[in-house]
């Protein structure tokens, strides 16, 4: 008597490393997450933060008995050596030059693969999120900074180094505000969340007159974007240039990757992004506006659905596909 | 006695079908020319075109005796339908939805691949030119017009609709020059040769003083791009301006695109770039200035040498590959 032979159902780990917390999770290999857990990182350490994800990773492995797990994936906030492992610079950690596949693929004793966090996300919206079942994609989150993914003829574009993707680093005006990465007139010095923050901070200390300084009742620390959408709703002039200069720069330089890569889906996600409808509605407007006729007619454009598990879930898929 | 299989090398048609004539080449899997045969375009009518492209074709074959040709690949000149071999729009040919693929294919008793024309020389470039062995391409065009094409792991990108790739059309100044495709401030409108003309002309009916008026004696139909960069290259204050914006933002858009996409070699060719060697140095300047520092580190950037066969030899392989 023939038995057929059932392929048993992948599962994956897929660990997203932040600045703060490295969090677990076992995925199957339609996305959907069996078991989780987190761990804040108290020590910064390679070693350390090896560790916590280990106990992370154990954690979410415990709570998921009878599941065999083969490989792992991480999604890393930081830059990576193309598909070696190697995070080169990782700003939040302290890190350069760590071998973090390497380190984890021998303590977990399983197969490590390690992307951008961002990248991780995208995948995730691909496989189990608002992109589901598309072929060319690209995805947006606004932030603290700003970053993207592409997606082209189903496959991750990880670039020749690694590092594709870099949309807060487009220049929009050459020679134009300091950036934190060192170059000037960067997207992201004008519209990612540190900056927005910092430029309203920079108005302030100028002494320019605005309604933002009693909004915050003189603590600084209470300035968000969340502040600046608001008192630019309100129409305090300080607040107002600002907002709009970020969401024209975003609109623009959006739309241009538009025309570029001609998407199926365009995605928009980050804390900016997600947590205002406001600025979410004048991102699509200004892609309607400025992409070219023949790469938006028909573009489809939505919120990232998987909110904060798109990198575990992503990180997961990509240690599976 | 055993003998051992050969398989047939394997050889396609290559056709590049531009405004004015239809090339054809019988065209081997390592990108050689085997022959090659060309007809002008009295009439453009689909139905005549295709029976200009079917005669260069035989033209070619009969000058590759023995040689077994399965496949037709074609580079067209116009915006494609993805890839089911309907020409969108070809302002050249004064085409709308043209099913050229399927035409051909009957006249031709062959499968057909159309592709549009810059992708096809990207592909020929990609395969047998100058990013030979190369996985992650970024391929610019500066002629009469500005665009591009995306190779990225190693696949052509198309996009959702197949018009991935209009650099052209990215927009470098809200609400800016009006541009040939009815939209305001693309790239084209500053820096596309085209338009280089119209904005001298413009200037010079404009009555604006200018060492271009004395150039070209008065005769409007001698204005170039080449006669723009010695008359900018002496000095003259609106061939300066002209010119300088031109190389400015292509320098700033090109150089924002290997920040997202991270390519290992960017190709630039087009007529107005192959035939100057200045504003080839100009371009390769701004990449410098204004490509992210992570993507820039590592990229390789060099000039097309396929020249004008590019487009019939990647054609070729397109359909072969």
């Amino acid at each position: 008597m023939a038995t057929d032979f059932i392929a048993p159902p992948a599962y994956a780990l897929g660990i997203d490393l932040g600045g703060t917390n490295a969090r677990a999770a076992v995925v199957d290999a339609n996305g959907r997450i069996v078991s989780s857990a987190k761990r804040r990182l108290d020590e910064r350490s390679p070693a350390a933060v090896v560790e916590a994800i280990a106990a992370a990773a154990q954690s979410a492995l415990d709570a998921a008995p009878g599941v065999a797990v083969k490989a792992c994936g991480v999604g890393a906030a930081g830059q990576l050596r193309g598909d070696t492992g190697v995070v080169a610079v990782a700003p939040n950690l302290g890190w350069r030059e760590v071998p973090l596949g390497g380190l984890l693929s021998k303590r977990l004793a399983r197969p490590v693969r390690v992307v951008n966090d961002l990248k991780a996300a995208a995948w995730g919206e691909k496989r189990a999120g608002a992109a589901l079942g598309e072929r060319d994609v690209y995805t947006v989150f606004v932030g603290s900074g700003v970053g993207s993914a592409v997606i082209a003829n189903g496959q991750l574009v990880l670039g020749a180094t690694g590092v594709a993707g870099e949309l807060g680093h487009v220049k929009m005006v050459p020679g134009g505000r300091r950036c934190g990465c060192g170059e000037d007139g960067c997207l992201e010095a004008y519209a990612g969340g540190h900056n927005l923050i910092a430029q309203m901070r920079e108005a302030i200390e100028a002494k320019v007159a605005t309604a933002l300084m009693t909004r915050i009742d003189g603590d600084l620390s209470l300035l968000t974007a969340a502040v600046l959408e608001e008192v630019a709703a309100a129409g305090d002039p300080v607040a107002v240039r600002i907002y709009e200069q970020a969401v024209a720069f975003l609109g623009q330089a959006i739309a241009n990757q538009v025309t570029v890569l001609n998407p199926a889906r365009l995605i928009l996600g980050g804390g900016v992004l997600l947590h205002s409808p406001r600025t979410y509605d004048r991102i699509v407007q200004g892609v309607g506006l400025f992409a070219a006729r023949v790469s938006r007619e028909g573009l489809k454009i939505s919120p990232a659905a998987l909110g904060d598990d798109s990198g575990l879930i992503g990180a997961a898929l990509l240690a599976i596909d």
